[in-house]
């Protein structure tokens, strides 16, 4: 099944408009070509609802956020949406500023999106629960592990349920649930943590996959969590037998990317379903 | 003459004013310098003028457009005008929305460009014979071959005389016309179309190589397509011997332009001169 | 010294607020990963005095000025300063437009800077020595060599006492001073001038040091500058060895700030105190 996933992307291309921020643009730009969509990238409001309808996906990253693109997110959001396209949420750093919380919030009112995905204090910031983050990074407090996983597996069933999109939320372990339905995954490596950016380009690679999977929602979600955090390992490995450092594993993430084949992904699929 | 097209860039290292796109611009400008001109890529309307005026070329580049970098666009491009340095157009997804056309039509009326270029469906766009692209890649429909290059070469060369401007189309076969005289260049590899700005970066390429060679308009555009197609191809050969993909093979391209020299450029162009 | 400055920044990982330009913001954000901090990279006047309040340091890069970014830069200058953040100025092109030269002017009236960074012929004009300079890059003219040393010494000294900032001109040789005491460095290697971003990273580098090393500016400071010097020579040696690029180098330059020891640093280092 994760295996057919990828396939589609691969064999139906879908164009994938991603709002996005100008930090890591380019890396989801190359990360959408490798896994076998097509980007485009304009942020203007004038375009943004052309864009939102014709694409097959849509993807609203909060990275660098100011009132034009917020503009150009709600457009596309909401012509993407009447369209019935994919739209996923990347909402970067939403408890670093109230700018940012306010927004996400907006977001979330307006838009009908697909999927969201962030680390957990992003999840927890946008799902009410909480107020402030340190930056973009999760907080060492909210870090889901073992001993909370079941909680933070309740608490992202519940926001899902409440908001009608499958959650992922990134970390050690990964949660991507529908609310009914739960992948519990342990693929991905900390050296991620390193690398700028990680967490937009798996947002685009979600919409990537929702794209070319668009009935099977749940699934495509897990499978990219899944093929990021197995190029992710694949990566280090590379990174540590040539002694390079967070650069040269950013180039190798996307390499692994675009080489992953179905079957590797089966073979490499770390999860449990609940 | 490709050989001493390249190495008068190296020699002189013309300063490159770029307004280009937030996805692509860190590559353009390592590319700039990789070909040995000097990059700036200063965006803002408040400064336009006066770098249009202080470069030695401009490239002028669509791909995340917004009303205050198309105010850069036309005072820089009028001020380097006035000054008779060469300006090149990127029409970067001209026909993916209504904004991007007119843009391009207003850019086309008030800049004298010296050159312009992009895939064949945004010179079909910006040539008035099309309306509407998938997106920033050409449509499958437009791809230049064997059986249609004659009729491309005609509208590409008509669409020279009436511009003024040395027109390069991109693709399989690349042409560059000035209306009289054609080069058609099989240089290039198809993993090219899976690294964001390959187009971008070339158009970069084609201002630095015109700035150096302003008297050489049509073999300053032709020496840049075949560099960049030259050096795609050398970069795939890495890429395929070190199992990387489009991150890595995106690295080996610019590395490629670093270390290309005038007699390898002389070897290895492939190209008919009609 | 400088292991132990360098060790305090991987151990206290501090939070660097970076508004900086879209062309290598990237590559700042990488490089501050690289070296143990983490940065945010936010240009935005809603949430500027926010997040010059909630960082540990704040680097303001003058790359790619608007308007709306200079907002930004002062509200976030001014709260990182009520609070006694560590705030480092990059004055990219600073005399290449008059918007540039009067802008640097303004953040330096308005802003306690801590530090000061950039080539010889930024800081000669943000010094209100100088009037003009050929885009981004120093002057041949204004070369430190070891003809004029004394004098640019001098100079940088007069401006750091003026300013009450730490000066760093970077060059072939690098000049860092609080105005009493000067660190003449020798690290570094000249294909630094031809990868983008080398001097926006350094000043990232600049921010994190000073941001975990408070109370020590000029040791920190200086620590950052040989760093990056140290780096670029061992990325130099690894692109000679590989034959490959810019591109490469760049990639291997970061891959060294990521992996480098104390102790590394400290045996590297070359550079003389006065």
């Amino acid at each position: 099944m994760l295996g057919e996933i990828l396939e589609n992307v691969r064999s139906r291309s879908p164009l994938i408009q991603n709002i996005t921020n100008y930090v890591t643009a380019n890396d989801c730009a190359n990360i959408t070509l490798a896994c076998g969509a097509s980007p485009t990238m304009s942020d203007g409001e004038e375009e943004a609802e052309e864009m939102g309808r014709l694409c097959d996906g849509l993807n609203i990253n909060m990275g660098t956020l100011h009132p034009r693109s917020v503009k150009a997110m709600l457009l596309a959001g909401k012509s993407a949406g009447s369209c019935g396209h994919p739209i996923v949420l990347d909402p970067v750093g939403a408890g670093a500023s109230t700018y940012r919380r306010e927004t996400a919030e907006q977001l979330l009112r307006e838009i009908p999106f697909t999927a969201i995905r962030g680390n957990v204090s992003e999840i927890k910031t946008i799902a009410g629960g909480k107020n402030r983050s340190r930056g973009v990074d999760a907080d060492a407090s909210d870090a889901v592990n073992s001993g909370n996983l079941e909680e933070a597996i309740r608490f992202a069933a519940e926001f899902s349920k409440r908001s009608g999109a499958v959650i992922a939320v990134s970390g050690a372990i990964d949660i991507v649930t529908d609310g009914t339905r739960t992948y519990i995954i342990r693929n991905g490596h900390p050296v991620m943590t390193r690398i700028t950016g990680c967490g937009c380009m798996l947002s685009s690679l979600i919409a990537a996959y929702l794209a070319a999977n668009p009935k099977r929602r749940l699934e495509a979600v897990a499978a990219a969590v899944i093929s990021m955090g197995l190029c992710g390992e694949k990566a280090y490995e590379k990174m540590k037998k040539e002694n390079s450092g967070n650069a040269g594993c950013r180039n190798h993430l996307i390499d692994e990317v675009y080489k992953l084949t179905g079957s590797e992904l089966e073979r490499g699929a770390r999860y449990e379903l609940r």
